[in-house]
């Protein structure tokens, strides 16, 4: 039984306090949050304690932290509750300083504790089945992925000012599924990026739509699109050809209804809304993390995958800023 | 090649001239019609001539007719076709009255001359395809066959009157499309039906909805739904289940264009109209009677498969009548 | 908040007992079972306490049972918690017994408490939505509904033996499903059956397959198709013709992705399992119960639906076996 | 009624001579070819007559010419039959060198006579349904545009060696849907590409597998996937994100059969073949050309989009031997 203490109690925190008290085996221990309050509250839903993080960090009963607090204190927490022996599931991204995120690298590979990073849409059943069914050679040789990830509705602009951009917050989710789809790291990233859905955006000094075009070493193409607006709904889809045959991983739709009338055959919308559309996914994810933690078994997701990813971010951003593909080894060091 | 005289000159015989001037084993010989101007014009078009319906069966170079002309003269013309030597497609039903259609039947035999009806869905691309994996056995032994026939909108009432009712003038495609696809007749039909779309047809003595089910002897199921509306289009669809799986034939829809909005998913609607949808199938069921005339092979539907969908009209309006199943031995005969 | 005795510890009520401890507005106070050590057990999963059935009706703490024993059991349970006070959710069927179920909504009525019976698929998303979208005028006055039921494999013939039969213990579901779409009961009961998935099956005096056609008072037409094997997955489908369009409930799929190669496009089966298809329902059910018994409101499930659906059961199993119609009014009484 | 020529006698030419023949507008006049037994067998199949290229352009009865020989001609030949007053309908590409194209188009000018560039695939039914909703403001202002083109398997490397590379010979159908699509060329082309199918497409100096990114000077971004084989059929897919949806147009499948078993739901595959896919677009391009030259109304595609598609082709092709983006001001001049 893993013991483990909550760092954040906000509204992801509480998708990750349901999978930690569900899951038969870890324990919801305790606890924190910058705002105590809040930390208090959701102790008491899940009949835990509310504690600060220093004690968490500090108290040598908990085996494992899961870090669900704002993304400047990533780093820091990584390597504080590493250092104090506990296995670390850490929510995307590491940093929003690719050099921070690697100095946090290093750190935490002194200390020898496993540090998974919470790209949760690895997990996601559909997702996951697309990877089996072409580790499993049923498409052949891949040759070209596409990943289309659309929100539903952009962020407010405040909120794009403090995110690192779209490509460190948005379209990180897609490096990573790139990866993990490629089963390996791009040579070049190319990105094409405007600001069409909301000036204001542009004006933050972001964009909102971008095409993202990443070349590998065997001449496999990957191309990921991100819009900040897809009012039908949170449009998330893959395809990936290969040698043999296509596999696509379609949208998850709000029910299976479906009415014709003069005006059309009509379908249900796409899930809108991120947690509808991923939930199954935190559940698997925590359960692959303690099952790893357990068994002194890898990681399925580690540090050094958020630093990749982190890395395309800069070199998209790079890319997008110089109109020019930019090469991954020289961002990545 | 085939000398054909087509009789009738109405817009059915107008997509057979196509099939037949289009087949390289056929050539449009000659076209007659009730109304002399009509038969003239489609002459022209075709660039054959016009003549009269006693000329084209006394003509000894005319080596097959196609019937399209109206159902009451059906069965003396295929009797006076085959008394004159003459290969025949007739268009469906053979005749409104079974007894007729059995008289011809006997009369037909005697000549020895091959006679096709005109049931052109069993050509239709997607139901062959249908009935040909089924019989490749990949669903197994087939138990529930389920046909789904919805014409866009109802006919005139003036029509519904001299159709000689819902059974015999609608329902008489999927009778046939049953024996095709079960190979093999019904035990028992029993009928369901009624008047809700439109109580006129009720008053003309007529049902504008109606669901026949057909038992059959080895303990297979069929069951066949009609309504004379769907206002999203022809609804056409078959399913068959089987001890293996379940196949299905859906419609045709009129694009593939997809429209994803607030209000939903959106697909094109079936084709609407039953030339759009069944128009390969004219094509494919012409082929199909010069290649058997041609080679003096079996035809692929006989005049016995019209009156056996005919007895099937004629017991299912038996049963919406009494409310009672109707043994389908007591009115084949 | 609810305190609820929960009468039965095996798969069913293991699913209860989750969406009893999960709703806001329940408290799980207590389970019960013929073998204690099942009670036992559940109880220290969801940390509460195993009593017996005597002392948790009893107990005037309890304010509501949730009955998920045998079906042999339902109808004295239901009569002796509504005497004891309580509030009833019970699973489906009331009883094998219509008599038997008649009696019992007799002495439910003197005792003004509310009882629901378990006809969970109401609260399944899709053929709720399907009904809203219907009573909101969407498809305009409807005129064919349509259910397809599967079930992936059928039971063991000892369980068929005891089981009621295909109508009572299976397409009482659907009954029920006819009688919340159409919302009225049919006039008149027509079924066919066989046995033509296992012959075994026949021998123990019940069907395998078996399609039942109901009429309506004004005209409408329902037919419900049912099948103990359905290699491809659990088939749980809805369709209802109206004058203005066309509603379906289509399959709940394993995951969204698609496979192309030249074998074909190959997507994801229907999910196997009735809980895994089914499984948002009880959630969605119990919440209604809850919903329903703390507001004095009326219940959207009632005994008399269960009454009803059981009479269409029994209709039906004369009509298999007489090959006629059967009026509902002359069984239901 | 439209006196036309057809220059050529191959396979394509003969879906032109049926749409011509077809078309109520217009008249098969004559054939020639480069093969006079060729253009023999083809003037007899539509009873016309065979004559030389210098014959038809010559023959002042002749109105219009489609040209349908192989790529090294068409400059020279709408240069010829423009200056002898005719009007042309050309295969695409206009010519494999952009400056051989432009000078076409300045001599042409001269002419006055109107010039259209096949690009059929702006007449298939789901692309141009596509691009008439997005006219009619469905999804609000476009943002992004994919288009999907992979054709079933590579052609001979004897054949990719004179077809003047990937860009030349296959994507500039897409360059010519998306200029179609987005109604402006882009400002920016960048493409990457490589020879992962068949390394002896690499060897011949060629790509097989290419994703191009194309900007706009508005923000709005295109990207197109090209690969030489997707060994399940012709697949050939659009989709455009507006502020307000997406629209998509999906593949035409083989037929609209489905299958579940255990092994999943498998329906047809995208058509195989690109006369099967694009059939219907020949007789709809046709007819555009013959109202919009007997009208005098502009023609739907222009020797302009043929040029401006050739620029962009250009482009892409300088843009992955450099492997960055490439200007296509700079390329069109």
């Amino acid at each position: 039984m893993l013991n483990v203490g909550l760092l954040g109690a906000g509204r992801i925190a509480g998708v990750h306090a349901t999978a930690i008290s569900t899951n038969p085996g870890s324990r919801l221990a305790a606890v924190s949050d910058f705002i105590p309050e809040n930390a208090q509250r959701l102790a008491e839903k899940y009949q835990t304690t509310a504690r600060t993080t220093d004690e968490i960090i500090a108290d040598p009963s908990i085996d494992a932290v899961l870090i669900a607090t704002s993304t400047d204190t990533h780093s820091d927490l990584i390597e504080r509750a590493t250092a104090a022996g506990k296995a670390v599931l850490c929510e995307k991204p590491v940093d929003l300083s690719l050099a921070r995120a690697k100095a946090c690298q290093v750190a935490v590979a002194s200390s020898g504790k496993p540090v998974m990073i919470g790209f949760n849409r690895r997990f996601d059943p559909n997702f996951a089945g697309l990877k089996a069914a072409a580790d499993r050679g049923e498409i052949g040789k891949t040759e070209i992925l596409s990943i289309t990830s659309f929100d539903p509705a952009p962020p407010p602009v405040a909120y794009i000012k403090i995110s690192g951009g779209i490509f460190r917050d948005m379209m990180i989710h897609d490096f990573d599924m790139a990866n993990f789809l490629m089963s390996s790291v791009p040579v070049t990233v190319s990105a094409a990026a405007s600001s069409i859905v909301d000036p204001a955006i542009g004006a933050a000094g972001d964009f909102d739509t971008a095409v993202v075009t990443l070349t590998y070493a065997d001449g496999r193409i990957a191309v990921i699109k991100n819009s900040r607006r897809a009012v039908y709904g949170y449009d998330q889809r893959v395809e990936m050809l290969g040698s043999e045959g296509l596999l696509q991983a379609q949208n998850m739709l709000e029910s299976t209804v479906v009415k014709s009338t003069t005006a059309g055959v009509t379908s249900a919308k796409p899930t809108y809304f991120f947690l509808e559309r991923y939930m199954p996914s935190y559940a698997a994810e925590w359960a692959a993390f303690v099952q790893a933690v357990t068994l002194g078994k890898p990681l399925p997701v580690t540090l050094a995958d958020g630093v990749a990813a982190l890395a395309m971010a800069e070199a998209a951003t790079l890319s997008a800023k110089s109109g020019k593909p930019v090469a991954l080894a020289g961002v990545a060091g």
